[in-house]
């Protein structure tokens, strides 16, 4: 377990910069690297773009990346950003080998400078992650289908009513958390992908706290993983990644 | 994690070409293969044979070709088409190592010409996916036992109501989808093996959103997994998997 | 991933071989190996013995072959055979080397060639699997124990008037299917263990779906798992594994 | 995979034997290993002590043994055993390697060989498995926490009367049946881990069977996994593992 | 299987001890390992620090010690201790080569004089584990959301009468229990990580038996996993882990 190569580092560190770096010309789109930080996961992916071959693309270039070798896939959902009807895949990883910090921190490296520095090539999509909202949390959750709960069962009317109350609670976080709501019914094993942002993470348990007393969280939504971690970004980098000692 | 060198690449996409098309003279049926988005999984193959034996010896065609040894078989699911009573395996995989890429580029162009290339010695068993509908879902799913919403504990007028109603939705989508129902009772872990086509993966988050609410859904269907990719074809092939860079 | 050396896959044969003739003399029972399709399994063994000794031996003589390198257990469930108080143990295996092919050819010929070569110096329990029903469907349940469908706290007369209702159905498949019904309350994380055999794979959809509207499953059976396979035989054992090109 | 050499297996034996014999002198306690079949498991292991740095330290002697490494611990439960509030801890493990057999042997007959000749520096603990009760039943469960069906939600004196009538039927079976039931609450992801020891492993599926119909049971027990075996011992070591060609 | 070499086992003994020791001049918290015992694990490690950047820098730094190599991530679950608002991770890990155990001796004495011997150097957050507390139970839980029972539509003065009544139960094992309570909702799979320390492994099994029949847990909590062990310690360890023979 001693340390990598240099070069070899260096090496990895590229391969992935270039496949992140590998857009068409064209093409529209942004893609996010975070450390996570509990949920037995060390990194997630975010990557939105116009069409599912560009997504596609966008997951090809990590699997293709040397970072690849020392992760293994935990969770990944497709979903379509819902106004834009932009695509958008979330990939959850964790190491394989955590021995490795070489290798890691390069690809880290590069993955943040990617972004940085080819970023004038690219035009961004919306919805964006503010700048200064480095924290995420993501979470996919279904509509309760039970024969007493039955979201699906309900009146048009009335599932309105419950979704103006629960958006009047997302209100009051405006400005202190933002958000990409991700639609996924028949796209993925569940039927919405929510990814929040904020400039504290203790924002997150406040909001979702606070909509699970929503009546329209408390008796018709099912929720399973919650992942939480901040965007890697190049100062960020190496307040995380490299010990002080 | 260098580059394989390209007559190995070459001898193991011949492999599985010989594989897929090791079909026996006077047999019947189809396979493709699709490169999925999202999910965990990155491949599917779809085998429509018209008996038992034919339809193993197709999974072993797959099991026994150069690619296999990338693939870890993450879902399977045998089926009985409905009206002709064809069989149906639908295989799921996950690649174990992502970064060997050319054997898996390799793999996936002979996956493609085996079918263009051999499609004239085959006889083509109904139903078809059609050539304009090149994106595809596929999910197993099961009708409801619980004691409050048993679908078997139904009378018959009132499922067969239920299934007009459930039909009437699935009319409105013809011409944007679509679909092969395979029926799984007996043969596997679920009820039913959906496999829906279309032009635009949108629409199957349409449709799908559209059945769940219902009644005949929304009250007595239960759902687990979904998978959604393309069929790889000459075009398709080199821009998914050939970056640009 | 060349090809095996022929005399190495013809030790490992003559090793399952050796390992599944080898019953102490004086002991009764029968074991029998099968193909599956579906399911992400590829073989599943039953052994039927007089003892759980013997039973142990049975299972030890598979894990023994050098069969057993390839394959990763997947599902074992012990019962006991209702009437005469036999007992049976289903393996259901999946391979882990898909891609060593002459090895899975040879162990299965082998296991193919044992019962026929070496079926003279036992004596056969009852029951047997017909010699015209080479298909297999294989599925452990449980009687349901919800507050509202509780099995167990029926009057028996009830139970038992439900049972006569269930096995009328059965009686309409007499001489299409033929079963063994093996109880694994308190001997496995099931309480049935249901084997049927059929002439046609087709029967297994049709009876197991008749069943499922029937009172006594529709409201009291829980399913999981459905495994389905054709009983390896000479004839039937080329047709399967070896590919015609 | 050919036969290790001789001393090398012996090794490894020695090596299990000094593990399981190596107690502290002056503590209490017993181990025992088993030989299971089916529940896709290969052995059991159980131990017996007063403190948890025993219970730690016996589990551990296992672990440092050769046998580890050919070995995958599939559950493991600690749990207080009621009246004499001793712990117990059950491993049940698989075979990594199943077909390294001639270690397995050489590890089973220490196992064995440890507790008959060491038996005697030992003060043994209550309970005790019985000599002529060699087959061994172990199953966690747990009490329903149903809105419905609540056995902590019900009164002391119903609890009292259910407990009273389950009782019975476990008298029923006194001299056929002895049990050790540990209490895992709050230790572990069961409330409760009983083992039960036979001279018949039928009497498993009988007094399981009984106790389902019991309303404490049939209304508020929650089952998972049952695991059934054979105590090892220098006669049945032989007969199970040695096979006769 | 041999003994490591003495240096060797010693290097990766440092490795960890400068891993937890690396934490930033100024910063807050504290570590502390476990020996865990039953539950399939071996080891948990709880990290308390004042940032989300200390906590993921404080799991890191056990990922990159030498003691990774051996540990396979079975749980882990971030949270914020209520009051204080800091945060808490913990994770749980099994060795994945158990006969490895001069390393894993080594890398526990380094985890052992770590604390004992920087202690001085950190500031203490609290809460803090009572220095005659040695032993730790572990468990994550939710607040039941059933249509019959959801805490989350209950009004608020019958949630406080409820908490009320359970923190009595509390206020019951005052001065034999010590916890820490840590909120996960938003942050990771379960809404609560509760941590309980105490002098004697007995009182979990006590306080969580008096809790379950509490209303607010009978009726209103699910739970899933316990872990239970003891905090590592310079005469504990030795216990422990050194084998008398």
């Amino acid at each position: 377990v001693g340390a990598l190569e240099p070069e070899y580092a260096e090496r990895r560190a590229l391969e992935l910069e270039e496949a992140l770096g590998g857009q068409a010309p064209g093409t529209e789109g942004w893609s996010a690297g975070y450390r996570m930080v509990g949920g037995g996961v060390d990194l997630m992916f975010l990557h939105l773009r116009d069409t599912i071959e560009e997504l596609t693309r966008a997951g090809e270039a990590v699997a293709r990346s040397a970072l690849a070798e020392s992760l293994s896939l935990d969770h990944e959902c497709l979903s379509i950003v819902e106004l834009g009807l932009y695509g958008l895949t979330i990939e959850v990883a964790r190491r394989v080998d955590p021995s490795d910090h070489e290798a890691f921190e390069a690809a880290m490296k590069a993955a943040l400078s990617t972004e940085s520095e080819k970023g004038h090539v690219r035009r961004r999509l919306e919805p964006r992650q503010p700048d200064d909202m480095p924290y995420v949390c993501y979470y996919p959750m279904d509509r309760r289908r039970d024969a007493d709960r039955n979201w699906y069962a309900l009146p048009l009317e009335r599932r309105a009513a419950l979704m103006r109350a629960h958006g009047s609670i997302g209100r009051q976080f405006a400005g202190r958390v933002s958000q990409i709501i991700g639609g996924s019914t028949g796209l993925a094993d569940h039927e919405w992908a929510v990814t929040l942002f904020a400039a504290d993470p203790l924002v997150f348990k406040e909001i979702v706290t606070a909509m699970r007393y929503d009546e329209a969280s408390a008796e018709y939504a099912e929720f399973g993983r919650f992942f939480v971690g901040r965007r890697l970004s190049p100062g960020g980098l190496a307040d995380l990644v490299v010990p002080e000692a």
